[in-house]
């Protein structure tokens, strides 16, 4: 018999089930807080988690509901916030020593919209020292011997524990896909400057995305159409994606099989030797529309693009802590910025300029193709906690701001989870939704 | 009696004279031509004139229109373009020793668009090397013992002198603005990438603007309309102004008066003296919407800010010819450049970031004010032919990538020209030249 738990069910089904009378925030919000006091010590995926507001809150939305108040499309439904989302009832620490019980006085833009939609904050999740490389207390939900993956370590885990139905995260290298597959989750990586930062830590201001992490597509639409609204306090805001992605996935997959791109590409090097078999077996799964292609030439140099372009910012906002408090960096902080200080301006525009010319490639590559599948991470969640792994998958469609979302839909020889990572168009979010759908359904 | 030549019609007199028959566009450049023949040795605004070419491309239009045959918008008529934009039938030396002689294999976007909207490219007008500060042979045709400004010499003094009717330059620090304010003619610099610089000698990709001169507004709007198409092949193109600009020229000016602010601005101190007066007198003759407000705090870095980004920038483009052929450059660009090849990523970056935050600023202002306006620059031209003058008046609305228009409605202690810059909010070119309408009746 399955597990009805309300924190097993997806956050579409706990809103039915509040719609229809059957269920309370207050008791969604009771089953996710004794699924964290029964599994947390273990996972490790909150760094705040703050029972009696949450509670508070779910009471608050249960009573609105009751009064036959207007109801926000979330209304009621718990969610957990990585440490570097300003909220005005909760510290910030942005996994940082340096800002321990940091205060913020307002919300970040995400928590302001997530709260107006009526979803409950429960706390926040653990991330990386500044959403970096710097490990936080996090485990692998499904074997605590492994790496959840990072930055957005604790907000993977806590959905793939059922601690939460929906987390926030973010991805500057590979924060938001490789956890989800590492931790066997559905993760979403919008088009960049869809999703306002303002209110959020600062890592690398021209790769900084925020995105969602849920346990199917659908409930991460919902929490898309909150969020992706436009924001004059977060300069790099562009259009938004065509279309509400909601209604992306309510109209389903597209009757006819998209044409998918499996591309291996220059990150291949570091896939584990049972990718070969495991992605050829994707590709014959999805039938004659799904080819591999090539991508080689100026994409070899797309990974050395994204660090300068990455690390030049880094240095911009975490540059002054460096120099003026490294004892309070985490080793691993200082290992990774120590040869960055150094970059040129002509090196980093350079970087910039050559970014635009692979995006154009890419956007070529979609006039014959409607999504690009790759692996979401090198392989299963490697073993040990010192690394949240190898970002490499990710860091192409990161510095090209393509929308992609990774589905949890295979196994390493491990028995752990695996990600297929399937990359939109720029500004195409909805088709890159149904698409995803159609692969899920043929996966 | 005044003076009827063709060549002193504006285009768009020209193009009403065509239209009715009695003007041939081959009348037209005839007339340009003489004129040329009569002046340019003195003036110096052509680079490269191809009277051949431009009478056959008059004569192919002759005949279009004799035929009955689909016209563009510019059909007929001459114009020239400043020798950073390629063009397959002509040389285009980017002002430089090192690109003598050089033939491009195609067109610029912009000469590509022009040809097709029915334009005569009449040759190529004198730019400072590569655009940047050394200057060229084009002396001020109203004193040639004055600049004409630069970068844009020779497509400035072309317009002024009644050598063409209209003409391209480009700006990245001021080098549209300022051109038109010493030659006394009207100049357009458009909101930031509005016009696709593709084919165009690349300066300051953040900062480098087309911009168009005539002699009247409702000129430039007309070959404003044929260049702001969307590009591909230029990274940074965004949105367009808010409608078309011809359509906002002919609904004329607004009813009631806009709301102009006077900036003075960090700039003010380098303004010439007399220049209080005469903008004290703008501001009075405008009347009761017009106010001097004040523009202190973050705009005072606001110049050394456009000078990190330009220069950067600059370094990328320019860099290889000053490492490794100085001997074929000028002596003032290798002097203008030589502090900026150590500009470090972290100082650009914060450049940026500082550039975006002005830009909110100013956005805020225009939500109290309808147009900015400030002079086009310091005062007259001045004399000298070894500087073209000092950029300070344009650097901000550069930088900013704000939409400004020069006004020549003032004349300095000596009799020569001078420019009321007109400033309007970024993407919103078409308000803009209803308001200049507006302030151009008034002045």
């Amino acid at each position: 018999m399955p597990d009805t738990s309300p924190n097993r069910q997806t956050a579409s089904d706990a809103l039915k089930a509040m719609e229809n009378g059957t269920l309370t925030s207050r008791e969604l919000v009771d089953a996710c807080l004794e699924q964290s006091d029964a599994r947390d010590e273990a996972v490790g995926a909150w760094i705040h988690l703050d029972p009696d507001l949450a509670r508070r809150a779910a009471d608050a939305a249960d009573a609105k509901r009751a009064a036959g108040e207007t109801l926000g499309p979330l209304h009621g439904l718990p969610i957990g916030l990585k440490d570097i989302l300003d909220t005005s009832d909760m510290p910030t620490a942005n996994g940082s020593r340096l800002h321990a019980g940091r205060r913020p006085a307002t919300d970040s833009t995400v928590a302001h919209l997530l709260r107006k939609a009526g979803a409950v904050i429960m706390g926040k999740t653990v991330t990386t020292e500044f959403a970096l490389s710097a490990p936080g207390k996090t485990k692998n939900p499904h074997d605590p011997t492994r790496t959840p993956g990072g930055s957005s370590s604790g907000s993977a885990a806590s959905v793939a524990d059922f601690q939460v139905p929906l987390s926030i995260g973010s991805q500057t290298g590979g924060s938001m896909i490789r956890p989800a597959s590492f931790c066997g989750i559905y993760g979403y990586k919008p088009t960049f400057g869809c999703i306002s930062r303002a209110g959020m830590s600062p890592l690398a201001r021209p790769l900084d995305h925020p995105g969602i992490y849920a346990r199917s597509l659908e409930d991460i639409a919902r929490v898309g159409d909150v969020l992706m609204q436009p924001d004059p306090a977060d300069f790099d805001m562009r259009a938004h994606p065509n279309g509400n992605l909601v209604a992306a996935v309510k109209a389903g997959a597209p009757t006819e099989a998209p044409r998918i791109a499996f591309v291996k590409g220059p990150m291949w090097t570091a896939a584990e030797p049972y990718m070969e078999d495991l992605f050829a077996g994707v590709v014959d799964t999805l039938g004659s529309s799904a080819k591999e292609i090539e991508m080689t030439g100026i994409f070899d140099q797309a990974l050395d693009c994204h660090v300068t372009v990455m690390m030049a910012n880094i240095i911009v906002n975490l540059g002054d802590y460096i120099r003026d408090t490294p004892e309070l960096l985490h080793p691993e902080t200082l290992r990774r910025t120590k040869d960055s200080f150094d970059i040129s301006s002509e090196d980093y525009i350079k970087a910039i300029e050559f970014r635009d010319t692979i995006a154009a490639a890419v956007n070529q590559m979609f006039n014959n193709w409607d999504v690009i599948i790759t692996p979401a991470a090198p392989g299963e969640a490697p073993l040990g906690l010192e690394s949240t792994g190898n970002a490499i998958f990710q860091k192409l469609w990161t510095l090209l701001g393509t929308p992609t979302v990774t589905l949890p839909k295979l196994t390493g020889p491990n028995g752990m989870p695996i990600g297929v990572q399937v990359i939109g168009r720029v500004g195409h979010d909805a088709d890159l939704f149904r698409n995803a759908l159609w692969i899920e359904g043929a996966l």
